[in-house]
């Protein structure tokens, strides 16, 4: 099965209330948000990535999901395949390192005998929680930080060469939780950026129900990127930036950093636009790897 | 790593209070008891068990978590690796089965590509919740339903002949979720029977800064498993029973059907005894399997 007949037939089961018909990247028990993740050796992480910073790169893509909803993380239940000894005193050694940057405990965990597939369970608090859904027609979109250095940094983590800066972007990201604790109050949608801006802009389209257009120009690139390639469409299309995508309403101003890169209309779907002019959309938006 | 070197590694990271020191196999938040479990194709799960049953024990195995803390479960998230068409169409079958059994609602989860590993993360409520570290001296030791069963499933999974019934406790295992809240005000101390009777009582001892003594000729066994093969010792290490093994006051009398298979007393370890004679420890106490 795709993992969109998976998530339709899942859909059929008893859902609840909490997991918000599955459209989300989080669910909702009262306060708390929840968000799992399994990630997968070739498909998630390259066999070669440092085992630290595949441990980093798990707890930072969980906790991305908290940040969409303005939680405050609460702990994490870890699910772990033991390997061999080096590779797990690595891992363990990045696993601390992100706790400790992103003041998150450790909740529970399961250790298992298998292959190298990981799973994170991540609890948040958050009192007011914006989802993918609630984008307006006449609202801005917006974008957190830049956009595109993970997807170099995974060029350059498969030999490519470029500056440490974009590598350690895809190696050691860092969730937003301090501009998506300040945002929840006032986005009328947020989320992550995982598998790539424009992927992921329209799934907030679709979940919102309205049209997402976008302005390649306005994307905003780093200097590292700009130096590296400048390529803006395989910046937009690229994942594991985990800035965060997020819609205001018609002339509110964000209280953290952040870039306006298109608008929200009524209809449906996305549309691309760079300095005015329509733009085809490219066959792939994003990686949609599950 | 091993799996104690590993949980030792973990408990030296900055822990939620929840974690009760990663001690017991579920967390607390509050009233919310929070449980996670990987299981691996060909280490938890044969690789011709049918998906609908692995789907099934993957949901009883986690709530039977829930159901040593005397919780009624909330939902849980799970985490899952796209197979094939069939496979997929199977595990989703049992999984609504199991879901809808246990009247526990889906919250969440992830899919990916690769490997058969699944992962559950269980979340449940409770007001009074034990753990199994709270036996004291002079507790009488007790255990639910019968033990040994899922042992004779696995024997028959594997190609023995034996009953149906047996199989089934292997496959389609019941967590003990109703006398769990039952037992959970009562109980000075609580776990459920995953990995072997004996091995299971052992970490209760651990966890209790106790001794406990097991009498073999007391374990309930069923009579599917007496005309099998009635073998005791046979039935105390194997594992994947999922009953409920509590201690309580001496005296006291368990609100449900339960065995009084023995006592708590000062000391540490685990101490074996049939009809009163001590019976040597076997080499090997029950599946650690992680």
């Amino acid at each position: 099965m795709t993992e969109a007949d998976f998530l339709t037939a899942l859909r059929t089961l008893p859902l609840h209330p909490g997991a918000l018909g599955l459209a989300d990247d989080a669910a909702r028990l009262g306060e708390l948000v929840i968000t799992t993740d399994m990630i997968v050796e070739g498909v998630h992480f390259l066999p070669r990535d440092p085992p630290g910073d595949v441990a980093w790169k798990l707890v930072a893509a969980n906790l991305s999901d908290l940040a969409a909803k303005g939680a405050a993380p609460e702990g994490v239940l870890l699910g772990y395949p033991l390997f061999d000894d080096a590779w797990d005193r690595g891992f363990l050694a990045g696993f601390a390192e992100a706790l400790d940057a992103f003041a998150c405990p450790l909740l529970g965990g399961d250790t298992v005998a298998g292959g190298r597939t990981l799973s994170l369970t991540a609890i948040g608090r958050a009192s007011v929680s914006p989802t993918r859904g609630g984008a307006r027609a006449g609202d801005a979109l917006w974008v957190t930080g830049t956009i595109g250095d993970a997807g170099a940094g995974l060029a350059i983590a498969k030999g490519a060469d470029g500056p440490p800066g974009l590598l350690a972007r895809y190696r050691r990201p860092t969730p937003r939780l301090a501009e998506g604790f300040a945002l929840a109050p006032h986005a009328t949608a947020m989320m992550d950026v995982s598998d790539g801006l424009l992927l992921d802009a329209l799934r907030m389209a679709h979940a919102s129900g309205c049209a997402v257009t976008i302005d390649l120009a306005a994307i905003p690139l780093s200097p590292d990127y700009v130096g590296w390639s400048g390529d803006r469409l395989a910046a937009a299309t690229a994942g594991d930036d985990y800035e965060l995508l997020f819609a205001l309403a018609a002339g509110a101003t964000p209280p953290v950093p952040a870039t306006r890169i298109g608008s929200v209309a009524s209809g449906a779907g996305l549309g691309l636009v760079n300095d005015g002019a329509a733009v085809a959309l490219p066959p792939r938006l994003g990686y949609a790897h599950g």
